[in-house]
């Protein structure tokens, strides 16, 4: 099969958008971005051996690559609309693609993106996709725009990606229960699309948890040119994470990453209707903090004691 | 170095275009696209060991990153405008990088492209390019629209990219001057950026010729649902390929690939307009053909006989 075949069978799936002009199967896509709406755009890459492992199972790999975008346009506030996909592939694996695809377009489906081009080459595995949506013109979410006073919120829970990777790296011993769940949140992270739309009107700021709370926040606040101050008692933990609290402490929530929840600041004024919103989406928020004037990022433990986190967070070329 | 400083250092550049609203340094970046306008996005992915060799110079990589997308673009008529990069590197090599970004920001420059967003991981050498542009509404070239009668026209000259490959295989040995005539062919392709925009109201359908002009040519009569007649007497081949035709014979020039100019079709009362701006754009178009009713293409050589190519043009995964 070349990749004229691969491509037909695998990824030329029909166009359901009504913003698409022209989908797979020419030199570019043609679509329409809104009058009165800005493109908003982002791009990420996965690489088997370092985002995901060789061996793992292809539809989380599928699912993944979507999402992590998908949190991107979220923490944006974006509305998603379009995707490319790049993908280098040692070889044509039915099995693999098949499963890829399932994880891929399932995703991609439930949030009505359609796949409008893409490129194949045979290569070292690795997954590039470019999502895009658009928002109202002057409404998108941004990294700046927090202020002191404002209310420091994350969805979902933090840290359960990373509990993942310790059970996987026999660092803690997890129940089947236990390590199921955490391993769900691992391969299968669930962008906060909706929250994020929810926000445009609301948040003053916003990131998403891609590289941990402390490195995430720490880019916000730096953007904002402001400081923080977060309550680790406050903290949203997984009963697998609480159990094994005295083993783990607060690294995993602060600095394990892969979580692709929102962090966003809002002022005091908003939080009986981000409470609102939060019930009507059935996600978890919780604030955790409060904006400073002062530029530095403090966390406080249990006992009223500052903590320093003791890893900063992921970052590829780290020595 | 990690990946916020290597961006920081190398990608983060200062936004030139107006209609970008927020670049590189946030979860994704904001663009508008003009009111009456539709977008057109392409990718393409550039694997080393695959489509560059590892130890080329990463100013040509960087150069022909930006290219073939431009010419993915051109080949729609479209103006383009941004890209994001998904860059895999195996380390943190500087000069590579530097070389890199010079190649890659002076073509992007010369088309007034801004790079928006990005991604950067560790592992093996791969560079995906998304790009985008736009065009007045319905005004995209595609690769359906060829009518029969309708003139064929390449833009520049075939095969001087296969002829490089050829050289540095050993297949065929080339004097200085022409080996570096021809791998400028492969190492700095020239997007036909300029000829595409102009050719948006007079070619009825458009492809570029990166896996040679035969399957090229295939898939815009495929796509038309119509056929044609090429004389191979018109390919427009270089003073290289000239002197080693015996050697070489069509194949380079129908089926290298690696060639990045444009094949297109008018009616023939377009021809003299499309002479003139041939002429203003000092860019070769030559005359190749005729498009036919008969759903196949003819290839006929120097003394009218019919020729069919040996090989079926690039394509990953053949076996």
């Amino acid at each position: 099969m070349d990749e004229f075949s691969l491509i037909e069978k695998y990824f030329d799936r029909p166009v359901t958008r009504l913003d698409v002009s022209l989908g797979i199967g020419d030199d570019a896509a043609l679509t329409i971005v809104p009058a009165g709406y800005e493109l908003v755009s982002t791009v990420d890459v996965l690489v088997a051996g370092v985002h995901f492992h060789e061996s793992a199972d292809s539809h989380s790999v599928g699912h993944k690559a979507v999402a992590v975008n998908l949190s991107d346009l979220a923490a944006m506030g974006a509305t998603p609309a379009w995707a490319t996909l790049g993908l280098v592939i040692p070889e044509v694996d039915g099995l693999w693609l098949e499963r890829f695809c399932a994880g891929f377009f399932a995703l991609a489906k439930r949030y009505e993106v359609d796949l409008v081009g893409g490129d194949t080459a045979q290569g070292p595995l690795t997954v590039m996709v470019q999502l895009s949506g658009w928002v109202p013109q002057g409404t998108a979410l941004q990294r700046r725009g927090a202020g002191p006073g404002d209310y420091i919120y994350v969805t979902g829970r933090l840290g359960d990606a990373g509990l993942a990777l310790m059970h996987i790296n026999g660092e803690i011993d997890l129940p089947p229960d236990q390590a199921t769940a955490v391993q769900q949140a691992l391969d299968y992270p669930d962008p906060r699309v909706e929250m994020g739309e929810r926000l445009r009107s609301l948040a003053s700021a916003a990131i998403d948890i891609s590289d941990g709370l402390a490195a995430d926040l720490g880019h916000l606040v730096t953007r904002s040119e402001v400081g923080a101050e977060v309550s680790l008692a406050h903290l949203p933990l997984s009963k697998p994470y609480q159990a094994h609290f005295d083993e783990i402490g607060w690294e995993a929530a602060l600095s394990a990453g892969d979580d692709y929840e929102l962090c966003f600041t809002a002022a005091p004024g908003h939080h009986p209707e981000i409470t609102s919103i939060a019930g009507q989406l059935d996600v978890a928020v919780t604030r955790v903090g409060t904006i400073t004037a002062d530029r530095k990022i403090i966390f406080v433990d249990r006992d009223g004691h500052g903590y320093a986190p003791k890893t900063a967070g992921y970052a590829h070329f780290r020595s």
